[in-house]
């Protein structure tokens, strides 16, 4: 099978978090596309598996405006200007929890929607939990608590943690852990 | 908590596929972000763990315009207008594979990319697979392939299966599998 051809590239939005593309696409049978929408990230995003020495998991529920909805997720967010991803990965942690860790390592790596986005995801687990401050970014999250595995394998059944970063990190790190 | 308060929206974008606002939003210290970017989706996408009787799963080898990638990942795809997702699952299954399958049964739902983007993902898991043409759709899909749970679990590690609707899938396919 042939690439596709791309014919033309119109910006049509960019700002420090996102570039928007319309592309005019041509298949290999010669079917013209004239308007694929595609979103670039210059950013990516992080997200930690935080593990205690009871193997209870570090969860907090955080504000989504697009869905005015308070949800469960594991701690993470996006790097900033050329932050590496575990330093990403620790910061997050530490502003969205109050938690530090000792240990911290690398999981899956994906994309989140990758037929029309570029942006990347990186997954982390961390050891060795620490709480460092009560203090967590309040206008982003409203809770932090320690789930047990049952609880967020439930979690997951109810649809109560419902985002890719989460779902794929905790999965792979209960797939990694019963093998 | 409060919620965050919209002041302003403005559509810069739409599409059959997409619509594109940026909202101005006010959160509960006073804080304006002026741009905040979303992208509302009309439309879910549906995924389908295939699984044959040798507890092999149907996987496709997906062309990747963004990336100029071809990506394995199960057959899926986006629903079209008033389609039910188990419908859009049947359908992209034959359209990409060839195949048909007796029983359809839903599994996790969940957002690729919640802090954003409306658009959900739907998972289901298959069996009775019965083989209907060798025909798969050529402008997007390169190859068709049975693969064991371990050399799965081996593409995951890799990096070959990449993307969060196979990931969530898979993954749940194969935590209950095991339990």
């Amino acid at each position: 099978m042939k690439f596709w051809k791309q014919l033309d590239r119109k910006t049509i939005y960019q700002s420090d978090w996102i570039e928007i593309t319309i592309d005019k696409v041509e298949l290999p049978d010669g079917t013209i596309i004239d308007n694929f929408e595609l979103m670039h990230y210059p950013h990516s995003s992080v997200g930690v598996v935080a593990v205690n020495e009871k193997e209870e998991i570090l969860l907090v529920r955080a504000y989504r405006y697009l869905h005015e909805s308070f949800d469960w997720e594991i701690p993470g967010g996006v790097c900033e200007n050329e932050e590496h991803h575990v330093d990403a990965a620790r910061r997050e942690l530490l502003e969205e929890t109050g938690y530090t860790c000792d240990v911290i390592s690398p999981m899956v790596k994906f994309y989140p929607h990758k037929a029309t986005c570029d942006q990347k995801y990186y997954t982390f687990h961390a050891e060795g939990i620490t709480r460092k401050t009560d203090d967590f970014q309040e206008m982003e999250i409203s809770e932090v608590a320690w789930k047990s595995p049952d609880e967020i394998l439930k979690m997951i059944e109810t649809g109560e943690i419902n985002e890719s970063l989460s779902l794929v990190a905790l999965q792979h790190y209960f797939l990694h852990r019963k093998h």
